[in-house]
């Protein structure tokens, strides 16, 4: 092929490496990619049990097949709020055996592995962590499948290296997750980069999914960018939800309230129905 | 709204200068805004009467309603092909009398508005071209609609107020056509921006259509991200065709050949009629 | 050369297409390239004979070579000051009379080419026009030297070849001036390159000069940078001064006052005088 | 002030934190900020005893105040040289005590903190890693001075805010150094935006440090690059030289060669000498 990009010094995770796409399994309920396809929805930190178990609620009865929601949180100033840590590790496990959804979480510190590895079917690894790779090769001697944001100004050549560096650690569990670069337009938080979504299933067997919320930064922006995912390829979504938006302690301006975000699973469902003849038709 | 950006200054382009979306007229048979969507395809350069009634017929025959392709065409070297100047424009008024649809082609030069705008039904302002405010001038004095094309590098704001210049010397017949920003991605030629969508959306009440031609680079990627932006709630396409993109004088990489584009017509129409009950529920 | 550019299709103005550096002459009395330094000052726009006056008589008695001043003004909104047009060129063409300072002012549209000949000694192409090629061409055919600014998005390579676009055509004179790149942060108004200054010493024997001005886009950092540029071997600098900073009709924020800008013009010829040997030892 | 940004949340670190700028101490020698320059060289790996000793004598003898190189090295692919680990700063050590340069490190992964701190007389924090909390909380902690570079796509506050979350923990020891940030342009490595040493003169107390060697990518842009960034009001530069370059382990391209680095330093204490009355006068 004459693309803009091979997939380089990442082997294991090209795709010429397999016959087909691969697709990773969360918990015993839910799995993605080569045809499945999951809706990750959670608040971007967990803040209390009350706030956790009705986001999670709210996420399984609009269809979500994971819950996401942040113990250890990133940020940018050290006095914002850093997350719960452990004990948000014990709800999300407590939100996980309310409602039968796994739980996807993100680890910052590598001595931190083993015990998020504990609680969570999904290890997060964030947009600020791509490259950092004593976190990386933990990620790929745990027993889980990694969720692998990309990194804010990462090519995407250099995303798929970050990825080779777990899968050559042994753990072939990963799916890559697209949520906006940095450009020069401040209309929108990041410019969400959809791009990748056609970009990626050309080079890797990895399932790829998109972050509307942190790509946009804008809850109202957020059902448009997720349909066009889906209509771009995207295996999976991952968004972000909140009961009370506007009181969240992280992130309130992207994230959707219960509503609107029972609306959008539905049109997802509905969209994914109409593509797929187009999916059966297009991989015979 | 509490979003990222404001019109700030393109007062009469603002969503809240009207009541309802704009929708543009191009010729006597197609429109574009207000629910209306129409696909523009042809190729990047009129090159011959073979190779441009071939596209015409192409693009009617798979359901588009309008017909590109560039006469005058702006070049990064001087020593590249730079269009057949009037001849092309002859050529596409042939097309348009084979085919009845509407021609978009592009005007470089203040001076040559008045030709162009007598053969075009939609007259493109193209990326090179979008802060050239003498053209904006002139294009806002041509009884044409005008296709604006979004900059390289500019904000949608910018954006807004390019198209303002048009409108305030009294065309309010402007449609927004986004077509790929520069970022450090080397992966595509540009960075498709189909944020841009909904933020224009909550922003003016002008049609926006999407170049995912241009805007990726590479034909490959072209039906992914078509897809995406119709999901995303664009008003159009403008897609480029070639009868033999491997010997396109220009842009040959990003052409897609007929019947990938029939396809893609087709998988638009149908992705379209799935999309519009949500509208209607929208809408209410 | 293993460079991460080459000067591709543009090989009048490569550096291998003559023996040394060029030299450009404004006027009678100045001239940039080849170890010969400029430097330029004036407002960013004209905005009444007093005001030019005392800026051209400030920049003169400072040691500037040249006066700057826009007539013609491209701005974002079309509802902001647009400039004094064809009054200003007279403005210019007095204050020339008054200093013995040749004048550099911008042209925006083709049809304004001669009449802004006739009253400039360089005629300079702005950011937003730097791919509006019949601009460019007309440049080509005027009998005056062109200062070309680099786009806002153009790489070194397609800057190259927009100067090819004039040289083509029949005029060799001209001046290459960077003024700033958009990236994603949003300290500086843009961000300027300085990194093109040692790239286009090597790709081109075209003069290179340094805008600092809009580069930064605040008054404080100008004269660091511009002291920068000239370390780091600009041949010129184009720096807005105002009588009144916090009155001007246009970039006020980024302008110098009379006295900031006299001691700035003393450092720099204090630090020219410094590298001077050191030049003379690169050239052996 | 009017800046076109705020040191925000960055409390500690911010001008008015303190009455003048800061000065770090790197061992018994040297030190940097508040007048003090420092020159540090080296190669960016550390390869070979032989290799490390040349280079620690060739830095030394050029007039050097500090030692550089790489012991872990964060590689982009998990096939390229990740570097010698302990063996490496064994090697570091040695040619400290060879040359008396007090050399300077970078640590990767928290859990090497106390290793590194016992060789290293600073600690360096690189590019991928100026966002991953859990090592700038470590060095927070560590008895070491620290040198947090810029993150390719950090805004100058974020980077002020990485710098907090050291200070906060308690090591108020740190030197800031811009490496070049990710743009469109790829004529370059990178962008070294030498705009951040005002930037930073106005925001912050710290003392900043440039790196043209990865800013630019090219060995024959890196003098230039580097009198730029003295001119600019850098406290200090960041320098790679190799003994043979050309056969490098890692980033040959942008390695000074011996005589090369040389002339520079030499170039460099010429510039100094110069800008040093300057100064005085600007602090009056």
């Amino acid at each position: 092929m004459s693309h803009g990009v091979s997939s380089g010094n990442a082997r294991l995770v090209s795709r010429s490496a397999q016959g087909r796409p691969s697709c990773v399994s969360l918990g015993e309920t839910a799995c993605i990619g080569d045809g499945h396809f999951l809706l990750v929805a959670g608040p971007c930190a967990v803040e209390s049990r009350e706030q956790l178990l009705a986001s999670a609620r709210a996420a399984r009865d609009a269809g979500a097949g994971a819950l996401r929601g942040g113990a250890f949180k990133p940020r940018t100033s050290p006095y914002d709020f850093q997350g719960l840590g452990a004990e948000g590790l014990l709800l999300l496990a407590e939100a996980r055996e309310a409602t039968g959804l796994p739980i996807v979480t993100e680890v910052l510190d590598p001595r931190d592995m083993p015990l998020v590895a504990e609680y969570a079917d999904v290890i997060q690894i964030g947009s600020r962590n791509t490259q950092n790779y004593p976190l990386l090769r933990e990620a790929g001697h745990a027993r889980r499948p990694v969720l692998l944001k990309r990194g804010m100004s990462m090519t995407i050549r250099e995303w798929l290296c970050a990825a080779e560096y777990i899968v050559s650690e042994g753990n072939s569990e990963v799916i890559l997750c697209e949520r906006g670069i940095r450009t020069f337009e401040t209309a929108t938080r990041h410019t969400l980069d959809l791009n990748a979504i056609p970009v990626l299933k050309a080079l890797t067997h990895l399932p790829v999914m998109v972050d509307p919320s942190h790509g946009t930064g804008h809850a109202a922006y957020v059902p448009s960018m997720a349909k066009a995912a889906v209509a771009a390829g995207a295996d999976g979504l991952l968004i972000e939800i909140h009961p009370d938006p506007r009181h969240a302690l992280s992130d309130g301006a992207q994230s959707l309230d219960f509503p609107t975000f029972a609306r959008l699973a539905h049109d997802i469902a509905h969209l994914r129905a109409t593509l797929a003849p187009q999916r059966v038709r297009a991989s015979i």
